[in-house]
């Protein structure tokens, strides 16, 4: 009798603590199987990258991926479409080149930076300076710069969640800064990347007020050691560089919503987004049409059901990601009142999966809730993580206003070997990846949806 | 007592078998232990791909690496240097674009094929129509191809021997001109390629005479992959192709030579090769920086060494392999007279190896010999293959002219994924790979120039 008992009491502990009714977690098995079974996520990704391929905010591109989006959401059945306009500046790639002229001419395989402004008519040619990182660029001799094209030659380390792109995308973002304030003529960083491919990874980088603008590029990390291998042999190392980079102004795009309404709850928003544009050389397939495809499959599989979710699930295609979360911060400004009736935000914006861990950054009460929702991701293969996730680009805009967010984290080993180069197209998408993440974006936003817990406030970093 | 008569007699059996004497195979155990120790060959890559870069035959870079190699083998102690004129064209890419138009606007990511034309000014729009393989393009209705873009698709099979590359590469050659002759306005070839990346391979094509040139271009993997989905949504793609292209004439590049003259044979040839030339967008690393790195080692490990061979090796550095052995065929003709001196000859163009298998062309009584040579290079893994090599492209024209050859055949099993693309790069050798190719290099020229063995008349394919 003691082990029936035992049984009895463990049965009715782990029913106080689930938030999910039993209707819930039922609808929630139904879901998971529908999922892993279709081919939704990979057949938008394949729509988008083909039909419209390339889409660079402020581009014609960019404006058929909205049509594109516009009209697929439509076709599902969303209760809701619309679209929110977002101004956005629309630079544009032009021409690029650059090469060795002495003593060892020969090409380099290069691209501008986003937002990097184009040499003089015929270019700037100038010897380079090496830096193994942006620090030493910055406690460097002026001496040693002006005149100079720095070269930050910082490799990026290969991790599963991605954590070497931080210490190295710094000088991506800030590098011509630095580089200029030493009076240097122009950057050529070694691309942020973890591939042994000749592909140069783009990426956005900024000016600030005061300091001279001048090119930015990335090399691809075969032209880095290249160059080292140069400068080993001969400290002269003259490189000629022709941007054309063009500045067009600020335009319009939008931020692509379409909403399944909540039956209960329907002003309380759970968010999933990912962003629509991408970058100009690849079709933007890892980033982030397989966020794309995740999310909105997510929608589609919940869509299938009869029965509507308590709350409302809002899937968000972010316009402008890629040159600095403008779409992100535009959706914040336009939805500051009702911010505090979004329940949960997550963004798929790392590839296509498979996601292996649930990361959150709600109120501690909420924790075992969180470790329910975690156990009906774990047949999936999803561990619990840590409470202090930012949730993703886009919505990390989000909890310095007090918004919950989750992080469904991806398999990002091979992430960077492609983002951002033109090699960041459908082939590399695993079906059964990219199948798995848009079945867990599934479970996670319909349990969400149908929660009984209360995710605030949420904890924050002490300043 | 019958134990040791048996064993006496095998001894004895096998000292006839053998074509080297103790001193010549002591002499081979010296050079296995070295050449395993040494990085000669990755060394001289390096330098080749650093220092000089691409060098396409004609280009400044070919110049470049004439002299480079000149200044190389002097510096050596190679007791003889020169340089042997050949008459070649030359032709530069120039600019290159391609993008569909219609109905999905995006760039394509193109190369032009060598030898090709360019566009008129402006450039050319049309349609494209594809082909599976070459064979349906020859076999197509004209009306099915006039005045469009023959897209011939065929994908190459990875093997460890490269044997994928026969059945794919016709169409390189052949395309433009079957195209042409069904009145196409140009020919898009599915890269000549193993990679899932987005690199176009370049290589020579033909025009001939009485048929329209046309231009032609090869397109990545993935993009050729692209165009096939887009036709499988809408069977008018439209694309528009720009090429400048430039024929400069005729001009002068070299063969370059070294030579180990031989003690006692010094007439009779062993001869080793590998082009100088490259394609013009990678640094041609592995086509054919390792051959030249392979067989400079060779010899450098040879002259290190006190005793002088039997017979002359000679290194030939080819001008112009890729643009149609124009090297090659000048050696022959230049030394006609001299052929039938030339005891065996063997060329490293495929990479930088491992070695995995040592065939030949020599006549049958020979091949017990050969057997002796292999038991020399099964140390370093070479298995005895068969009799039927041509000996690698350069030296493939001797053959007919009753030349002995041999194939130390490398796993190419990785080879055309870098093969004639800008990613053919130094990063892509393994050390440990080119030093053990080296080795056998080293011992198979050592053994060549030592053996007693008559290789001729050889065995060649009845017509």
């Amino acid at each position: 009798m003691r082990s029936v008992f035992l049984a009895l009491a463990l049965a009715s502990s782990a029913a106080a603590a689930t938030p999910f009714s039993a209707d819930t977690l039922s609808h929630a098995q139904s879901l998971r199987q529908h999922a892993m079974s279709s081919d939704h996520a990979f057949e938008v990704v394949e729509s988008l990258t083909t039909e419209v391929g390339p889409r660079l905010a402020g581009s014609d591109g960019d404006a058929r991926a909205v049509a594109w989006a516009k009209a697929r959401f439509e076709a599902m059945g969303f209760d809701h479409v619309r679209l929110e306009p977002v101004t956005i500046p629309h630079w544009e790639r032009g021409y690029a080149d650059a090469r060795v002229t002495l003593p060892f001419p020969q090409p380099l395989v290069i691209t501008a930076l986003g937002n990097s402004v184009g040499t003089p008519e015929g270019g700037i040619e100038a010897p380079i300076v090496r830096f193994a990182t942006l620090a030493d660029l910055e406690a460097a001799d002026p001496a040693e710069v002006k005149g100079k094209l720095a070269f930050i030659d910082h490799r990026m380390e290969r991790f599963k969640d991605g954590r070497g792109y931080g210490p190295v995308v710094k000088a991506r973002g800030q590098g011509a800064v630095a580089a200029a304030k030493k009076g240097a003529a122009g950057l050529l960083l070694r691309s942020v990347s973890t591939s042994a491919h000749r592909f140069a990874h783009t990426g956005v980088m900024r000016y600030v007020d005061g300091v001279a603008k001048i090119p930015a590029v990335a090399i691809s990390g075969p032209d880095a050691d290249q160059l080292t291998r140069m400068l080993q042999r001969d400290p002269k190392i003259q490189v000629k560089l022709e941007l054309e980079a063009m500045d067009h102004g600020e335009t319009t795009s939008y931020n692509v919503i379409g909403e399944i309404t909540g039956q209960s709850q329907p002003e309380e928003i759970v968010l999933i987004g990912a962003h629509l544009d991408s970058w100009d050389e690849g079709t933007g397939a890892l980033d982030d049409g397989a966020g794309v495809g995740i999310v909105t499959a997510a929608a589609g599989h919940i869509l299938a059901l009869k029965q509507r979710p308590a709350r409302t699930i809002r899937v968000v295609l972010y316009a402008a990601e890629e040159i600095g979360l403008i779409g992100a911060k535009a959706y914040r400004d336009a939805h500051q009142d009702t911010l505090a009736q979004h329940y949960v935000a997550a963004e798929a914006d790392f590839g296509a999966g498979p996601i292996y861990r649930f990361d959150t950054r709600v109120n501690e009460q909420a924790l075992p809730a969180m470790t329910a929702l975690q156990q009906q991701l774990a047949p999936l293969g999803v561990e619990r993580g840590h409470n202090q996730t930012w949730g993703g680009p886009d919505v990390s805009v989000l909890p310095p206003l007090g918004v919950p967010v989750a992080g469904l984290a991806m398999d990002g080993t091979d992430y960077f070997d492609y983002h951002h180069t033109p090699d960041d197209t459908l082939d590399k998408i695993r079906p059964e990846a990219i199948q798995q993440s848009a079945a867990v974006y599934t479970l996670f936003a319909w349990l969400m949806a149908n929660a009984e817990a209360e995710l605030r406030p949420i904890p924050m970093p002490q300043p």
